[in-house]
């Protein structure tokens, strides 16, 4: 039987003695982010979950820091699976609504919580893999890039019976962002760049590239993409089953996710040390550049986000999004 | 018919309402350089005009940049494509006739004027699209990793009837400034370091590579090649005929050329603002960094070219080149 | 007839008029290196010869400065090939009896020891050639990388008649320090990043790998691998074994020695001038880079080995070592 503590920020659930749960309350009630661990293994999983697409607001900003700090503070955790509750979406990226006519007080509150997340997760003590099923667009993107590893689902290829009549779902990733009006900032250009190389970065950027999976994975923009269906061994399963939050229960046979599962208890095996230290020698440098010109990316993207144009074109965005959404 | 406006460097012919030509004058009456845009497509061509190699003296270099800032002076253009009126030669690079028993007063300025066709051409608000039909060795390689797109031609493949006994042209690409006794400057250098890569460049720039299409392809230094007549749909066709000067018309039935136009269009269709912006991402430092080093990289050049050793292999070269073009 | 030089440091041996042999003596007598060179061609060859496994120590670090020194010096030679007298290993690293319980006076000079490996291999005015035939882990990989061009060979696939019984012979090379539960310092890492790209070498430098040949030529770590017996020209035949040490005769049929002899020949034949100018565009930031943080980077380590916890790691894997050692 489970014991269930409930703080401001954070519900734990703990059970068989060396697995726990928590999840971090949005101000609805609902989770925004789930977490599991698994001290045997040494293995964590941080499920985003804010419908309908884990767009990247203040609080689920703030929420995945969050859970990501405590499961750093416990020791016998090496590793962390990020996810999504949403099969067709990791997450679309910033949520726009935070840039329309924003509040003064709250724009460079937002803009610091997206620094924050990029300092917390790509210089997190944990290695941490994304498990990309769905779309990973922009800042989509960007969160699957400040992690140690990314694996991709190649989508669905049709279902059974399903024949040509069935539209296939492929999920794609990439800085978008031009395709938009807009442009990534540079040090989430500059992250494209290090990931995929110059070249294939700066075309990238300048088209607002958003990759499928086959050519996410020859890029480089992801280490590995997951198709078919394979006989994973039964300790994966149920090691995976444990791990998983409540809602996301049927994902145990999903073979990206399994995947995703295998790959994080390797890294888990790892000398912590060492493999920490091996992951300073390539991103201290870039962690670093962030801290010390953090004030003035702020001060530049609320002066950008908040001309004119910009705003008519954020607002014609979200019309165009909403009409959209009322056709279905 | 058009109206012919003459100027010291600049002579624009209009037509259709919505297309401009202009050339840049050599001093011998010649175009230098003949520029075309059309101004409802948002693209611009500039072609390299200077008989037998488009090699870069500091007048050729001054009438492309020129050039240049005329179509970035009109607000409705968006990219350019880069070409040549010799199709078989993109540019054979630096004239080395700027080198031999320089005039100490204009080696400087030569330098000076090739440093700034870098800065203009790297760091344009143009999408520039290189179409590189024939060689591109040494600084015409630098011309065209200086663009935002290189296509280059998988050249002749012997023609109709031609069959084996027809000598098969192939065009290439690369700093091969080593075969020649010199070496390519730092800021080219590490240009094509960001293009291809930093193993590939080292040994490239030590070995002085020339790569024909398929393996300058393979490793990045150009983003695409051209060999199938395909059928193109007539609007490019008709479009791509419009844009080209008169010396060149032939040329709208050539598939790279025709490709070449299908990516300037799609570059001219990405917001602009954001394209620009996200050019400055990658590019914005390496421009800084050329100019604080300006003068200490041309007093750097200066020394290195006037040095005895450094004018006997060029004057034994120029003699070579001439021995060579008399047996022809 | 041979007339054989003997100073304290260097032995050579002269033959031809156009060869001369060297070596460099351990205080045991033996050679830790043999250098050999060919004046009429322009080459030599350092051959690692420190029984078992060329591990680097503090001696063998000198020994292998000293003679590169040595062949600099000769203004007839270009390039050498740097090969192992061990065709099982071309070098295992860091030797680590100079890590546990060391000396507070010797361990900084070991350390320097190999900071100047770094410095003299990696900018060397000579082209130098790997020629890595058996395993290169760790500071093995690193002293490859810090060569001009690597050649690895295939391994040996089973030999005539030896059929699925016989063990296939696989050399692998990789920075795999963090599999030991340390991690390779900063200016290791950079070179790693620099000759594979940044994201391959993060997930190599995370996950400690060791690349089979195939994989590390599919990356980049290597630029050529050799399997196959083919027919050599006998002058590269005779070139090769008039070069190879007395110890090594037998390796003139080695299809990759026969590789290394001819990619250092055509080293050998660039404008020496131009190719070490185009080694500095590349090299010469990251040799200012240790040069400016040597005593940083000797402190650093020092303090890193020397805690308690790592030196017991240490002799856990010098105890499991020995006992493998005698199990054989």
């Amino acid at each position: 039987m489970n014991t269930v503590i409930r703080s401001q920020l954070l519900r734990f659930s703990v059970g068989r003695g060396q697995q726990f749960r928590f999840s971090t309350a949005a101000a609805n009630g609902n989770d925004l982010v789930i977490g599991t661990v698994d001290e045997t293994l040494g293995i964590a999983m941080l499920t985003m979950n804010r419908p309908p697409a884990n767009s990247l607001s203040l609080e689920m900003n703030e929420a995945i820091c969050t859970s990501l700090k405590t499961m750093e503070s416990n020791p016998k955790i090496q590793s962390v699976i990020l996810s999504s509750s949403n099969p067709k979406i990791f997450s679309a990226g910033l949520d726009v609504s935070e840039l329309v006519s924003p509040h003064p007080d709250r724009l460079p509150k937002f803009w610091n919580s997206l620094q924050q997340l990029y300092l917390d997760l790509y210089g997190s003590r944990l290695a941490v893999v994304a498990a990309i099923q769905g779309h990973a667009p922009a800042a989509g993107c960007f969160l699957a890039m400040a992690c140690d590893y990314r694996i991709m689902s190649s989508g669905d290829i049709g279902g059974e019976g399903g024949g040509d009549m069935k539209k296939r779902f492929v999920p794609t990733i990439g800085l978008n962002e031009t395709q938009l009006g807009i442009a990534a900032p540079p040090w989430m250009g500059q992250l494209l760049v290090r990931t995929i190389g110059f070249r294939q970065a700066e075309l990238a950027l300048a088209m607002g590239t958003l990759f499928p999976p086959d050519r996410a994975l020859s890029i480089g923009l992801v280490d590995a993409i997951e198709s078919e269906q394979h006989g994973a061994e039964s300790t994966i399963i149920e090691g995976l089953s444990e791990l998983l939050p409540s809602i996301s229960k049927d994902q145990a046979s999903n073979p990206l996710m399994q995947k995703a599962f295998k790959q994080a208890t390797t890294f888990a095996k790892i000398p912590p040390h060492a493999r920490v230290a091996s992951k300073l020698v390539t991103r201290q440098s870039h962690i670093h550049d962030m801290i010390a010109t953090r004030d003035e990316d702020t001060a530049h993207f609320c002066g950008f986000v908040t001309q004119e144009a910009v705003q008519k074109n954020l607002i014609a965005y979200v019309e165009a999004m909403k009409s959209k959404s009322k056709k279905k």
